[in-house]
């Protein structure tokens, strides 16, 4: 097993309203630790759709400091500030489309700025975004632990660790929580192509916590998972419908069918700030397309012919009926969400 | 689309008895073309080990050349000939476990040794096997053709085109007999990791023959099907057991999932060679586990943690009952294979 140094926070904010955001550059990862310093919001929202930060509690909490950094910088006066605030908060969430916590953490940051049109206002609100988002990591490590099978293989895909959070993560808050408790067991992490957030970053949080992991092709995960080698697979997700359809990344759709046709249990981990109320089910949720040189290049090196290109969907959608439970920071929960949490929770109000 | 000059034969035999076999290296496509002149067994098997030549019925030719090599060298008498032909058979098979092909073309030899000992009678069945797998490629394009969806999207994983045979291919010698026909579709290739056939030689192979092809992460596929956008799936096989279970490259299985989940007709094509009379179902088919550094670097490049290991097998096993139909050089057909082909053709006899 490596010896991994502590990993810098995923993203931090630095001094007063007068400061700025640090982003650890999740691209560079495991080769480099560099830590950006942004001051505007362009470096944010070209961090966010470049993945440099990614996981959609972090790009959440991101996109608040990005919406403080550019009404700082447009010193909107009072009677325009809501306005000037809603069409930067557009431009963020132009970014990345399909993860809705980008979209909830803006909406919190407006409905501050609504009651309150002052950049103090809207910084205090992106600071009580991240600290709301920290406890809930904890919380769903604590509700979720008790479903890591002792002894078993946990399989899970792309990055949701303290890398996709500001806390502990989604998926990776509950095996470090279970770890933390004594439970043992060993990862299959899929590198999750094209973009390896499995490889590069599943891999490393998980050894720096000394829990062992192997890497898998995405691909081998199927037939693992027939040949009785995987115990559970966790997942993170980027929105969910209110039946319990959702969005993550791509692969995940694929791993959910496999664990369905094997009876292995398929968990989904997510705040309940990626539930989008306003959508029935999963065949709203916009599909982000990427640039095929994702696909076709590695570090700047062609893998295809010159000329081939590529599809790459960053996202698929899983039917709710797959999964075998949500954990979430509000406990362990089943479709359809609507009465669980009625009054408590809304999105795009 | 790019134009892609023709490429040299996966390989050919050189000369006469004392030739020596020619082999383009496939782990270097598409970005160099190196043909090795290889005048040793030991040369044939690291080629068939390191994928240099690679797809179940281009390794069974190969490995018959091969154990010509080896008996060129040893010069065994005729009493010891059939003993050290098994020998340097065995030593042939051991390169990969899971192709059937491998095996059943050095039983032909063996077959040949036993009838007649010498040189010459095994250079000759080495030579007819090459020439039965040419014809049976074009018969298998012949039978598939018509299963091609006119305007369709058809899917693939790894490559089983002219580089994985000795003729125009297995799963691809369909696709280029409907094109030659006038059929027009499109082709989404997954890359297929770890050693990216699909997106080095597939997208090649097809780039060359002018048809439409688009590469994807191999675990972008499940979702493309969901979304209705791939009207048929077709892929090779290493080994079919007599109820149909099949073993292909890693990631066949998830494809076959995602098919039958959204009644997207999925297709295995591959010569009767593959079939192993010898095995009621796939629990029997040996799965090749490769070294996990395949997956652990990608395109030569480190893309884990230093210290992370990976497992890497290089096969699943998909059940006969999720194919539509096996399309084969005797026609497209359906499991049990016993009747269908009773007394014409037997494995490891």
């Amino acid at each position: 097993m490596p010896t991994i140094p502590p990993l810098p926070p995923t993203l931090a904010w630095r001094g007063d309203l007068h400061g700025h955001l640090e982003l650890l550059d999740q691209t560079l990862l495991p080769h480099q630790r560099l830590v950006l310093a942004l001051h505007d919001v362009d470096g944010v929202i070209e961090a966010i759709a470049s993945l440099r930060v990614r996981g959609a509690p972090a790009i959440g909490v991101a996109a608040a400091y990005g919406l403080v950094l550019g009404l700082r910088a447009l010193s909107p006066l009072r009677e325009a500030f809501v306005d000037t605030a809603r069409s930067v908060a557009a431009r963020i969430t132009a970014a990345r489309p399909t993860a809705v916590n980008l979209q909830w953490a803006l909406d919190r940051c407006l409905d501050a700025a609504r009651s309150e049109p002052s950049l103090a206002s809207v910084f205090g609100e992106a600071g009580q975004i991240h600290q709301d988002e920290v406890v809930m990591s904890d919380r769903i490590g604590q509700h979720g632990k008790p479903c890591v099978p002792p002894g078993g293989t946990v399989l899970t895909h792309c990055n949701t660790g303290r890398l996709a959070t500001v806390g502990d993560g989604t998926a990776l808050a509950v095996l470090f929580a279970a770890w933390r408790d004594g439970v043992r067991f060993r990862v299959f992490a899929d590198e999750t192509r094209p973009l390896l957030q499995g490889a590069r970053l599943t891999a490393l949080e998980l050894a720096a916590a000394g829990i062992p992991v192997e890497v898998l092709a995405d691909a081998a995960a199927a037939g693992l998972i027939a040949r009785g080698l995987v115990q559970m697979v966790i997942v993170g997700a980027d929105r969910i419908a209110r039946n319990g359809d959702f969005a993550n990344k791509v692969g995940t759709y694929g791993l959910a069918l496999a664990c369905a046709a094997h009876r292995v249990p398929f968990y989904v981990a997510a705040p309940l700030s990626t539930l989008d109320l306003r959508l029935a089910d999963g065949l709203g949720i916009p599909i982000e397309e990427r640039d095929g040189n994702e696909v076709t290049t590695l570090a700047g090196q062609p893998i295809c012919p010159p000329g081939i290109g590529a599809r790459n969907p960053a996202f698929d959608v899983t039917p709710g009926k797959l999964v075998s439970a949500f954990i979430t920071d509000r406990g362990v929960l089943q479709p359809p969400f609507d009465a669980a949490i009625k009054g408590t929770f809304a999105v795009g109000r």
